[in-house]
């Protein structure tokens, strides 16, 4: 009994890796976020589908594992890379404590996550160390995102952030800004990309002080360069620092 | 004009995405590092390879770029993703510099990176807030490493080390170790993953104070835990911190 784990990359069915499709292709269910399911539906029509809206995410998991231990071959598909800010760890938690599930297998299937499939828009915002942050507090505590921010600017990390605002919480970002203003210079180099491999996509550079006003949503992916980030030819490049160059 | 740097994600050709699979297809030449070229060389056979050991990374790039101006279809290939740690943002720095090569169009084109592909392997040790870093010090000094690897721990972030050993830096690995050691207890859940994707891979979940003494080398892939990692049936979790769980 098999349960796979399918991270589908950004928005394109381009960026699915092989191995992803070949596992969808095989299965006879597919589970995931309603935005996902719709994408994946015209290139394998033949199979069930169970969506769900956002903050259903257990409810679903739980589904997809009962389907799973009843014998049938089943994906649970993310956005991105499954393993990061993704279902993969909820799946294990949950079969944890089912005993029905105990004996489904359950395989990870990574994916692009956005950190790569917006850095490649940008440029090469991430060609050295950096922290990948969440500014949703819907799971972690304010504090805990503030003092995650901090850290990392301190330590000349490149910050790569994931949700960084909804309604709820317009001014995370600010703060987010705010914070990292503390270390790095208002003319730090950073970048936003919207609607990765959707339509609409878009992409921007701009210093850190501007950031700090931008509006961004949920389909915005955030960069904050470091001490040594640049524009090059329109380009947002944190050398790696080769010295022949 | 265009030159391709193409993310082919971990070692088996299944990891790479549908998009670098279509333009190595159609591109002339493909450049890279010799472990790499010869994996793809079976499953692209018609095309021209160039390839270079380790450390000539640059004197490679300046090559594709060359190529590229001169009108062939040109890819540069990456494992994992192309943008972390890898050529992307060299290219970007050397065609600014390089007169004959202003007119390439540079397209880069993310991977699955070793971060998302080991950790798919380990469980979901980074489905939450994590940095990434590598202990390499030929293009970076050795304090910013310590100081990045002591801000990331303070702010209980995952860390995930890239190029944790090698012969000339054998205690590297327990240097990071050692950082942590000062926030987080001995017993914090940590992971190792060797050869993603290719032969003899393993995986191995083990206590920070474990890690410390354990060897490791360029094909490693490390993983420290932070305050919230389990290991939950044998796998390696960071919770995200579903309630409903």
């Amino acid at each position: 009994m098999s349960l796979y784990v399918v991270g589908i990359g950004p928005g394109r069915i381009e960026g699915m890796t092989l191995e992803a499709k070949k596992i969808l292709e095989k299965c006879d269910l597919i589970a995931g976020y309603t935005v996902y399911t719709e994408l994946l539906r015209p290139y394998f029509p033949a199979k069930d589908y169970y969506s769900t809206p956002m903050k259903q995410e257990t409810e679903r998991c739980r589904w997809a594992l009962t389907r799973a231990a009843r014998g049938q071959e089943t994906a649970v598909v993310c956005s991105g890379d499954c393993g990061i800010y993704g279902m993969a760890g909820l799946l294990l938690q949950l079969q944890a404590a089912m005993e029905e599930a105990k004996d489904v297998e359950i395989h990870i299937i990574p994916g692009v996550t956005a950190a790569s499939s917006g850095a490649a828009l940008l440029g090469a915002p991430l060609a050295h160390d950096f922290a990948v942050v969440s500014l949703s507090d819907l799971l972690t505590p304010y504090e805990t995102i503030q003092k995650r921010i901090r850290c990392a600017a301190m330590g000349d990390l490149v910050i790569c952030l994931y949700n960084p605002s909804s309604k709820k919480r317009a001014g995370y970002l600010k703060m987010a800004c705010d914070i990292v203003l503390e270390y790095q210079k208002p003319e730090t180099i950073c970048g936003c990309v919207r609607n990765i491999g959707r339509e609409r996509e878009s992409v921007q550079i701009l210093s850190l002080a501007q950031l700090r006003d931008t509006p961004a949503d949920m389909f915005t992916t955030v960069y904050i360069g470091n001490s040594t980030t640049r524009e090059i030819a329109g380009r947002m490049v944190t050398p790696r620092g080769y010295k022949d160059v």
